[in-house]
């Protein structure tokens, strides 16, 4: 479908389910980035279960989100159970603005939601020449070191930096070994999933897909993984007032009540400390790609530049609707 | 040797390499916390290598360390090619003071060098009920993803919290899968290393150390892993005005100039949001802890427990010294 007819159907769907135009148009517009750089798990795909969460008053959608400055730098956000999208917008914008006022701005997010895609939000620092950390928990993914039952979100730690480019520096890591949707893939066609991803649900290791999906995921590189992932979970849930410790609910079966997920965002600008910092990124990518490179490899990439390809390159064309979510859509325009 | 005696021995011999008095104890105290946690790799098996840069005037032992405060949060250090230690020391003090004020600190640093373990200056703030991300860049060591080439360092990533216990929460955690020095010890025994954690210098995977040794070492989970030395690297070398992308000297063999290592200290206040912070995390690990286990595993300890036992235990009995250091040793006191 063409961008701007979707998206306008998108902001249809959300003003029926209660949201303001605003509000609307911002999940919209982070729906359809999602698209475009390639990431249809964080996309359309989710619009039914928000909608399903709205609907059954998990998510508010009209929330009177509660800003607090506690310094000119400082802020909180009790989100009131608005959807993530709306909150994450507010709480990166006002880390910018605290960020330009004395340098550094920090935002710490409570009673919010899934809100896509950290680097989205990283995007909208880096415009304003400003570096930013992102962190978020999520519903439990992975184990944590030594345990064999799920209790960290795949728990994202998200970097962006400009580069003196127009392709900013984006890195958006989860920390588990493998995405949750290639096991379900490899489950369905039957093919095996790679050594050291998962473990059964007895605690064996395991490269059966199904058994996988039964068992845990494995945090990446052991305790070391597990620990950022553990991080994560502070910096983002025990520190804001958000759910943590396993508590946080998987947005799709999970309808006892609202998420509840915590973010926190730094951003600092990036002339902070030296005027010439994009000059001093532009030297620093460039030793790094001039590097000899393994057998094969044209170029070695920065994180983030993957993804600015395969935007400019979707952007050219329409945006492909598996037929199944045409279906929801059409549902939810009912 | 027992502990204070050495502790006198040390100080003696940065008195002797014309550090003051002050510099002298900040560094002994490093060196000898690095020996008790079990980190020898950072500890007195680096004493010559100080006074080795400190006689070639690499390191400078009466550094006028330029501090400057941007705003009340946020401060700059040129540490005038000062030994890491008071560097550092310096540098987590400011940003604790800083955090004190207005809940957060930021403090870059820039003209540094190898300054022990990440770990260590959490600790300090945590002490003072702060939470703290420690960024620091290092000498090549890592090719990034894509790479036949060293280039990033060991990078470390530091994260600490209080825990409402007497055991700090530190993650201190390098993004490389394996120590060089479990490398170097394979090759001096002639066994293989795991597979999967270096490169031969054509670009093969190996499990011949002597070849790892001349390759290079790969990072944690491949590109996300590189990502993180990356990021490591932006935010400790090329923001503070340290040096970055493969140009930080070793300290061991490359007396060609001062390291000039970069250093990042973000420390924030664990009751700015929450008045509980201590319950809150106290109920996280509780969580975590109860976990089922993996069979044959007792325990699940969190990032730093081990650390905090292995000092424990050391605290009671002398530090051990080889034989090739107590040389070092006595020929620097000569």
């Amino acid at each position: 479908m063409e961008k701007n007819k979707l998206k306008k159907i998108i902001i249809e769907i959300f003003e029926k389910f209660k949201l303001s135009k605003k509000h609307s148009v911002i999940c919209a517009e982070a729906i359809i980035n999602a698209e475009l750089v390639g990431a249809p798990t964080h996309g359309l795909s989710r619009l039914k279960m928000y909608c399903d969460r709205i609907q059954k008053k998990l998510i508010n959608p009209k929330p009177k989100i509660k800003i607090k400055n506690i310094s000119k730098s400082v802020t909180h956000i009790n989100a009131d159970d608005s959807i993530g999208f709306v909150a994450a917008d507010t709480a990166i914008k006002k880390a910018i603005k605290n960020a330009k006022k004395t340098g550094i701005g920090l935002v710490a997010v409570k009673n919010s939601g899934h809100y896509g895609m950290s680097g989205y939000y990283a995007e909208q620092a880096v415009k304003k020449n400003m570096l930013t950390l992102i962190f978020t928990n999520a519903p439990p993914a992975i184990a944590p070191h030594g345990a064999i039952k799920s209790l960290f979100g795949t728990n994202p730690i998200c970097f962006g930096s400009p580069t003196g480019s127009k392709v900013p520096f984006i890195l958006d890591t989860s920390v588990s070994m493998i995405n949750r949707g290639k096991i379900r893939v490899a489950s369905r066609s039957n093919s095996k999933i790679p050594e050291g991803v998962a473990l059964d649900k007895f605690g064996n290791p395991t490269t059966n897909a199904k058994k996988a999906l039964e068992g845990v995921q494995l945090p990446i590189a052991g305790f070391r993984g597990s620990g950022l992932a553990w991080m994560v979970d502070i910096l983002s849930g025990v520190y804001t007032g958000g759910n943590h410790g396993g508590k946080v609910k998987d947005p799709f079966d999970d309808f006892s009540g609202p998420q509840n997920i915590g973010h926190l965002f730094i951003v600092i600008k990036a002339n902070l400390f030296q005027p010439n910092y994009k000059k001093r990124i532009k030297e620093n990518i460039k030793r790094i790609k001039k590097l000899p490179k393994l057998k094969g490899l044209n170029e070695i990439l920065y994180p983030g530049e993957n993804k600015y390809r395969r935007y400019k390159k979707n952007f050219k064309f329409e945006i492909e609707i598996p037929k199944n979510i045409m279906e929801d859509i059409q549902n939810l325009l009912k």
